[in-house]
């Protein structure tokens, strides 16, 4: 069992202002359920996938209705959902128990990167989520894409630094999505310098938490001894890596607990891999992930928990 | 004869301020006549097409006069007339019963998609449609056009993105027309996953309503029942299709019984097929619409209604 | 002798604020010296052509200086002398009688629609002219240029609809002068089609009065007679039509009469057929002009005030 | 000798907001040496040129070093001295005599007009150049560099326009520089008819001064005739023309002379004449310039001045 | 070894505001060791060259880690230490006494020159870096990059011009990078011209120091002969140069010796020379270049530093 950190342990970086350095504390606290470790259940993909993830061969019925989220968020085990403002508002009043973070920016995928570099677009001011918040709503953070490479790259890198510094004025945190891509990046998308310059990217913006894709294995390295590298150029911004399309529950398991404990990473973002499963079965692999993430399990335990022969609550 | 719904049955959003919440009740309640579904009159083509959907072959000359729509909502029955700001300032005072709905964006149609990908700008800020409402313009939402997969998409997601944040922290209710649009789209505008795909952006970004084209009938599935794979797609949002170019009155009543009681829409938003017909017609229409839309009328008893056979009243 | 209106006649638009509403009705009042009808004198053009419409071949050496364009305005006999906000603020402090319109926009003739689709910009913010509008200048009413079916068209569009809701908050009146060009308009530019459109959008916009060129005649219809289609697509928009290049005066007179008592236009927007002449001349052409639209002369009453055989006063 | 103006005499434009009135009229007064004439000293090309105008074959060493510029104007006579704000924060407080006129806009010549149409853009806003002004440096005026028919011209138009009207809000004057330029105008760049457009554009904005390049000569008239047509197109805005590249004085104030005299141009904008030149020879042909300008001398007069043989002062 | 400046012979731009004249000097004699020359550890690669100038062949793996920096410039030696705020955000608490330079904007290397000229926008709002200054960071000033003649040089002319305005209103001193790069400028990027043209455009938007590659020797000249001509044209604008990629140490403070003694630059800006390097060894190389910048050393003398023979401290 993980130890759990103290609220004293938490480094709150210096852009969080006096009156926010509680708040700051406390989602930290909620966001990494007092681990410093980030399980982060992705939701933000009906705008960067549309119907396609939620609908189709392969995906349980239930996914096609957006509730199912929210009811994995709300039974499961997890530290943040993240997704879209709107999304968020049209259910939260319902399942006021989950930590929410907001993702501020989305693109579909309708425009493929042969057609025109990516650009995902702020999709409204800060002030719109702190108005949620005052509201009453559980926001613990933010999210932002970030298309490294692109020809767009400057907007991005403009909109993500002023909100770090916003959000980190408020004590929120805030977790970077960072994929390059574009005409410049070509297929060196998952290439380990390039996976390990998005991480440090990322912390000189600030995020207090960066997703990556897995880089890949090479020369003579596996994904996650690449992924070591990226952790460290990370410095101390958290990076955890996107789970990427469904696979098996065990292989999936495993992977992630190499991330962690050869690579370093400091927890996960899953979405697709859990909604596209039936409620019963998702909140189990929640829980399953949680138990890798936020309490140090084995592959084996977590399988257990998986498999329904075990369970992992906080 | 469909019940009403009552006021704590309204799903408020979170973003909807407490302050605002009233408000945002009345304007739902209004806009719904108080059954939770959505009889939209559109009357915004006179900038999209222009005059041409007012004028010649097969149009009735009362067209012409733009006080012909706001006749026909007046005398008509109808949830909102959706129209832009200015053309809502001329007549409104004339017709203050009438329920408006501000189109927010507008774009000609003299620039085809063959030539640029399209892009509908927002034509004002929100300050001035609040002004018109405090100086008692009967304004009960907004609305917004938004082109997926058009090269100018992160634009108007981040438009339609902040005013639906703002709109609903003032209590209005939002209706995005989505049309997935341009070298991206191709011919897969009307593709029952690009529409279902459209119905969940419109979640993400925490419309009230969703207004897109019927999917094509597909894969030994009918329109409408594609149809009812978007409206699950939209969750919390309502969905409603536009209705397209003017068609006979019972086919089209026939379309839009199924697009409700197959299909989940949740009410139509209709614009040619009304206005283009005489005073006295256009008004049974909107009022045969109406009894299927509010009512649960049958095709039949819709079908009398148009024919002047059975009237119909709020 | 045309009545005048009163008024209690004026249709004030519903987004002009209670405390502007007298200021709009001053202002409407001032514009149509009391008729409803508008007598525009455009000075816009030491922009929009240069040099050219003021110095060369058949124009009279008095309008080299631009001075001959407020002599013009106060001698003869308009509604508004319209120009740019700086060339407004060299003079009117000597010629404090004249009703000014503010050109918010404008752009010079030297790229060719060849090269780049049209795009008139804003050239300051409203508080610059509220600015002199409190200082005392006696502005009455701002324009604005529009190219519909531009690539640029809908940030025109956006700088329109934003001016014309914050002019009417302040009491003041809006022209829009509508042009459809550019590469998607192509040889359309005056079809009565394009033209019809174009009043629409203006009506659309919230503006009061619209200025377009004639359509040309086709299908056995007259200019004229195409006109009136355009005037009833703005509503309650007024239509006037710009005047072209210099032409015969009874040719320019009978034109007039024509679009006023056929085409329903409410007025005329006249420049170079004015300025090129000597002061003398066209200040008789300013009242013979303002003979027919403000008091409904016969085509040889004004050529008469325009020959001196008679004089036109208010 | 040149009579004096009187204070009253300033034509101060309606613009110029009340409480600025008497700052408007001190700034004309000391920018103008109480003539109504302009001695601008142009010292803006250390961006515009960058280091080729100061260093190099034919130019003095002792103009390498930017503090040449102000010994210049101080020991020199001037009207103004126009360069960047930052230009003029290094060295005002040893220089506190000078008037300085702030260049609000600049570009380098790196990229050619081949590769892309120019546009200059605005360096800060004008609150950085009031606060200067507040805390007591001697700023008269902005400049600011229009390049007519280049594709970006809207924007500078736009920023030109409500510089000026927010510059004599404040009580300052405003200088134009204005170069048609870009694929549109090719070789015509000082074509008579595109120098006396500009300089009816610069009435239109509002300016108090502009500068354009003398006209060629055609149809058997002089630059300097052609000139004439020019500032008569200027209204009261009044032109003065850039000095080009350095030559011989006495051809230059030969030139000056006839600008003024023949063009009715009401002053000059001189800069690499007089700065490439050695201290004492820059200073004495600033006077013999101001001689012209300020003072009606003649051109044996100023030569005079130039060679050293005559004094001008102030 | 070199004197001291005094805090009265700090030459105070003009727009440094009266309220910020103490904070200014404090913040000049901070970053200059109370010398008037600069030694900046240049730590803002992280996105400029991704994580490429950390981790590799050739580079001490300390450098992996982003705390490396920090802990070079506690130990060692140096003027200012510049990067990114969310990088300083996120150590800054644990490395108090470092004097920080925020560098407001930066690019990746992923989009190459031949793909696309140059922009590196701004992360954030000047208010990001005052609140954290505020908080009690020790911020001195702020870094910009600028590529003259990329076809993207007015935005950042724009955005360096007004930070400085309002850095120098606040107390902040302002280093600029200058890079000539782009289409235009091709391979002349350290052309002597195009160098000493640089430091003339620094000056003239005001920076305190600006930061240029060293030129190419050219013309029978050395660089630092090339270089004396471009530190003479940055006028009072401080001249230092880039260090580039790592080279023996020797030869690099005897090039840094050359820079500042025949080339009068006011100091070194240093980067990957020194955070390659393992702690130790940087720490002595900081050391020995302050040696040069700061106490006018002889380059054997900073050999000796370097290698450990002999220490240097402030």
């Amino acid at each position: 069992m993980m130890p759990k950190i103290t609220r004293d342990q938490v480094k709150v970086p210096v852009d969080v202002l006096v009156d926010a350095r509680e708040a700051y504390i406390d989602n930290y606290m909620a966001a990494t359920r007092g681990t410093g470790r980030l399980m982060l259940f992705a939701c933000d993909q009906k705008v960067e996938h549309m119907n396609g993830d939620f609908y189709g061969e392969g995906i349980d019925i239930a996914d096609l209705d957006p509730e199912h989220l929210f009811k994995i968020a709300d039974q499961g085990v997890c530290g943040v959902m993240a997704g879209q403002r709107g999304l968020i508002a049209r259910y939260a009043a319902d399942y006021p128990d989950v930590n929410y973070l907001v993702k501020m920016n989305s693109k579909t995928n309708l425009v493929k990167t042969s057609q025109d570099d990516p650009y995902s677009g702020q999709l409204h001011d800060l002030e719109a989520v702190l108005a949620m918040r005052e509201a009453g709503v559980n926001i613990v953070g933010l999210g932002y894409t970030l298309y490294l490479g692109s020809e767009y790259e400057s907007t991005m890198l403009s909109e993500a630094g002023q909100l770090i510094a916003e959000a980190h004025a408020q004590g929120l945190i805030v977790v970077l999505w960072i994929y390059p891509r574009g005409k410049a990046v070509g297929d060196r998308e998952k290439a380990p310098e390039t996976i390990a310059g998005a991480a440090g990217v990322a912390l000189c913006l600030g995020a207090d938490f960066v997703k990556v894709n897995p880089p890949v294995a090479s020369d003579g390295k596996t994904s996650a001894e690449n992924l070591a590298v990226a952790s460290a150029a990370a410095g101390r911004t958290g990076l955890v890596c996107a789970g990427g399309s469904t696979v098996d529950a065990p292989v999936f398991l495993s992977q992630l607990h190499d991330q962690i404990h050869i690579g370093n990473a400091v927890g996960n973002a899953t979405g697709r891999n859990i909604h596209q499963r039936s409620l019963d079965e998702a909140v189990r692999l929640t829980k399953a992930i949680s138990a890798i993430t936020l309490a140090d399990a084995s592959v084996e335990e977590a399988v257990k928990v998986f498999d329904g022969e075990a369970d992992f609550s906080l």
